[in-house]
């Protein structure tokens, strides 16, 4: 079997992303031909704070750009290197010099001082390919979509549209394998039959329209939110959508806190990223965990195959 | 050491409470001294039912009733019954005959058929004692506290007021032994700096004065909501404040759904309760799971030694 190629955005360079890559490229290289955007002289940087050798088949696509990585700073330089590391990766793929990006974790605030205005990844590539990226996260055991991200609470209820919750649902579909899906409801009880909100009317109409669309019952629900993520409804599905970020992401991360992985779907290019942070703290402390990476990789060579 | 009287209100008699309280005898009566709320007649339609042999140290209080126990049927009479089984168990507490009241499941809807117009227990304990009961869920390993409850979701962004939390903070406080308390944010990522929402201002000052009142810093927050119950975090803790019901309940449904109980809590007696339903589709068919009751048993006799 011919490897697939990933290309590597390695995030910030002052954050753990860097050490995450060299630590696991041995693993990491059976999976996969592995392409690392960064130069030769910024990996010598890092190579000589983590005081470690580079491998021999640590093959590169250069990206332009020098400064002085400085662990656990946020700066400019390195919120702008971080962001050309990413669109290289991108561009591999759309010329077809790799076939998905797994992403290292950038910093927000980096990026607002290098003047890049995106909330992260999945932003800039709504952006970069004008196309609704949906936002999915999880790990081999479930994984979960989410309706809505990173808007207040206060402002959910009014996001459960039906046109939108269709073209969201049929879009997923055309993401996923053809299994069922798990759908939640939005208020406790899925509304109580109304007597506890009446959103579920939108969700359930939606659910029925895009159905028939798909040709089967491959949306259930609207579930009821607090124990369609109990032992015996999660044996059932791997696929979940929340109607909103918490409703999704705070069971997963009870779960599985350290395995999952952040998945961009509805896109022309496959991506996926490691679910932590930069971790600054321990950055270039040769201490970070590489789970969330390796499956981060997993996930990008499974979807390759659906 | 001299055994607890534990009164229990045998629910809905046309669901599984009866069986769990028969099935759990021999084992709850090492615990403590079970007094079942129910009278002869009714108790022995049930033994029949379920062809068990009654135990011959089922001690009772009996309560007046009488009507023909049918398995998974909504019934006005069954739903009155229950009433009356938890109201007498309720007062054994009030005149001193029992320590504490351990409450099998109700159906909602054979209470309004019965004309009583309450939401559940706890509901009913409110409007029973007027004081603000605070319900809390969970089992040894984690307790969630739910600031609101049943409704809906586009409602709780506007109950997050300094004055209502800082009062349920401090009625927590009282009714929990001094150990710190994992307090929720609202939004995602707990508002982000006030990007995602700014609810997380007031729990933040109400936190800040409640902590002053209490004397040390018991009231931690507000935490970021999707990161509040990994396994980092959860090590910490033992009890959380959530602000709303999914917010809370989904995941500790994910992690502990078969084990946990109901408490009422901020009340002048404790009650327990199972954390299911009436479970028709299985009563009367020996296929029951004790495991809700006995913890609900244990937890009665543990808030009793607090």
């Amino acid at each position: 079997m011919i490897k697939k190629k990933i290309a590597i955005s390695v995030g910030d360079l002052n954050g753990v992303g860097i050490e995450i890559a060299l630590k696991s490229h041995k693993e990491v290289s059976k999976l996969c031909h592995p392409i690392y955007c960064i130069n030769k002289e910024l990996l010598h940087q890092a190579t000589q704070l983590l005081e470690v050798k580079l491998p021999t088949d640590f093959a590169l696509s250069e990206v332009d750009g020098n400064f002085e990585i400085q662990a656990g700073l946020v700066d400019a330089q390195s919120g702008r290197y971080a962001y050309e590391s990413f669109i290289h990766a991108v561009k591999l793929c759309e010329t077809n010099e790799a076939d998905a990006v797994v992403t290292m974790p950038i910093h927000k605030e980096a990026w607002m001082r290098a003047g890049l205005e995106f909330k992260g990844h999945t932003d800039l590539l709504r952006h970069y390919f004008n196309k609704d990226a949906i936002m999915m996260l999880g790990c081999q055991e479930m994984y979960v979509a989410l309706f809505t991200e990173h808007i207040p609470l206060k402002e959910v209820a009014s996001k459960i549209q039906y046109k939108k919750l269709k073209t969201f649902f049929l879009d997923l579909s055309a993401s996923l394998p053809q299994e069922k899906i798990a759908t939640l409801g939005l208020n406790p009880h899925a509304g109580d039959n109304g007597v506890l909100g009446d959103e579920e009317l939108r969700i359930t109409k939606a659910i029925k329209s895009a159905n028939k669309a798909v040709g089967f019952e491959q949306f259930i629900g609207p579930l009821v939110p607090d124990v369609a993520f109990s032992p015996q409804v999660r044996k059932n599905y791997k696929y979940f959508v929340a109607m909103y970020h918490d409703q999704g992401l705070t069971p997963l991360k009870a779960l599985y806190f350290d395995e999952s992985v952040n998945i961009s779907l509805n896109l022309p290019i496959i991506r996926t990223s490691v679910d932590h942070g930069t971790a600054f703290d321990i950055a270039y402390k040769g201490v970070a965990n590489t789970l969330s990476y390796l499956n981060a990789i997993k996930s990008a060579l499974s979807f390759l195959k659906n």
